[in-house]
């Protein structure tokens, strides 16, 4: 019954357009797989992106979780969990997540997710990651930091992962 | 876009048969108007009986903010939060529903969300109160603070609330 | 080594008169007896009393749990911890406390905080409380709730909590 | 009045010696200059030799924010804020300290805890960290990274820092 949830980070108004066109893509398929995304909802880059992207697959459902009720949200979020907890809710996206994928090169707010979920012992795939960030998180989190080259290895991973469970 | 979100609060393993009844109507008229349950998502009590009730409903969808992974998650549960943050986890079931409903009598658990969702200036509804709580929230919530005393009741005022918005 | 900590809860900007001046005076007679005051932290009401009443006493210490960097602080904290996380950091000062008490007439903020502190097992101690409050958290918390009728009772009412521990 | 707060981080159980030796000479600089440390609290590595050094000093006071009431304590520790929110409280350490210092190399929790740390703002002294953590560090945060190779010198910074403000 429990949805399989993909949590999907990157940079908010500072992402790349590349990681924002990766993140909507992403977005599409993990809802044509079924699978639930979920993001940190805000209106902006990463969040926005993989949001809209699952949106434009009927029967999708995307969640976000906010940090502050004066952030705009994405409006491609169906489920809004509010929290009130500014970056104490990263320690959420990572823990309600079954597995994560860091789109491209994100600042603070996504290194702190990757940790926080690398801790709780979850799987997060670098999607299109800077070379001195691969480098630095696989000898964080050994086998639990794959890489993939394209939005649709990464939803290949995640097939990988779901059917070892 | 976004779902219209009822938390479904109420004592767990300390239920009253009453409670866990309402709950479970409750929980399935809400399905029934296409509105999303919200609870603290454990197999007990009012939580457990209210996403029972939903998921008689095809195409409803449930949502549980768990307070810890050692919780058992009920089985009724299509969405889970996990937060690891105990109690505090209350104050994100109160931000997170446009309305709440507090099945019967409920423990300090129930209070504290109570309080937190007027501090929040959401509307709770009181389903079959104790009359001593009843006038003591009425006191501390004023307008925001509604009785009903069957689930149908409850929903009709849901209803009110969500047209007047 | 670890200091006993005692929570002053209760009407930040709202605070009557006398609630102010009881928190005050209790703030005074913790930090004699060498205990800490901890409390919400903000410029208002019973927590600015609060401490204010402890720095009072020469080596004292006072602790103020913060909900948001926009907050004021109350400028006799001597300790600011900063948790931008609203209403959640209502658990963490019930959490934190050896025991608390609640000045007066609070709001649903305090209303949160004793129920949190209940459910985590602290005694709660109402000073001056309005009696339909006192009767409905001598239910909510049987012998775990006290009522004192001074700041000196309250602090008499903390000392045989201390030795009977 | 208000106390300057020093948080130090980095490894527990798996702290390597170099490090926990560093940290409880650092504890104990700090100390002398009349600082205070706060720390994850817990009786292992980095946290729990930075407050045994720092209460080699008299007059020292020290803080621990704990992820949860099952965690043993360090014994040294004077003010223990008790948050049962797990990794979350993670975000409490870096907003509640004016500048952080990480000692040696940490896990997935120090990780997150520096990012959060950047992300408030905060400045971060890493103390003999490795080239990788460095060089990935400087490139997330910029300026506001610095590293010491001594724990003297960190603290030669974070008194430059200081006159600074």
């Amino acid at each position: 019954m429990k949805k399989f949830i993909v949590g999907v980070i990157g940079a908010g108004e500072s992402a790349k357009p590349k990681d924002s066109e990766n993140a909507k893509s992403l977005g599409r398929l993990i809802a044509e797989k079924g699978w639930t995304v979920l993001s940190g909802g805000r209106n902006a880059g990463v969040m926005q992106n993989a949001n809209a992207g699952a949106k434009q697959v009927e029967g999708s459902c995307t969640i976000g979780i906010l940090p502050s009720s004066g952030d705009e949200v994405s409006p491609d979020v169906d489920i809004v969990i509010q929290t009130e907890m500014g970056d104490a809710r990263n320690a959420v996206i990572a823990l309600s997540s079954d597995i994560l994928v860091a789109c491209g090169e994100g600042g603070t707010g996504t290194v702190s997710e990757i940790a926080l979920a690398l801790k709780s012992r979850r799987t997060v795939i670098l999607l299109c990651p800077a070379p001195e960030a691969e480098a630095f998180f696989k000898k964080l989190g050994g086998a639990r930091i794959r890489t993939a080259l394209s939005p649709e290895q990464a939803v290949d991973l995640i097939h990988q992962f779901k059917n070892c469970k």
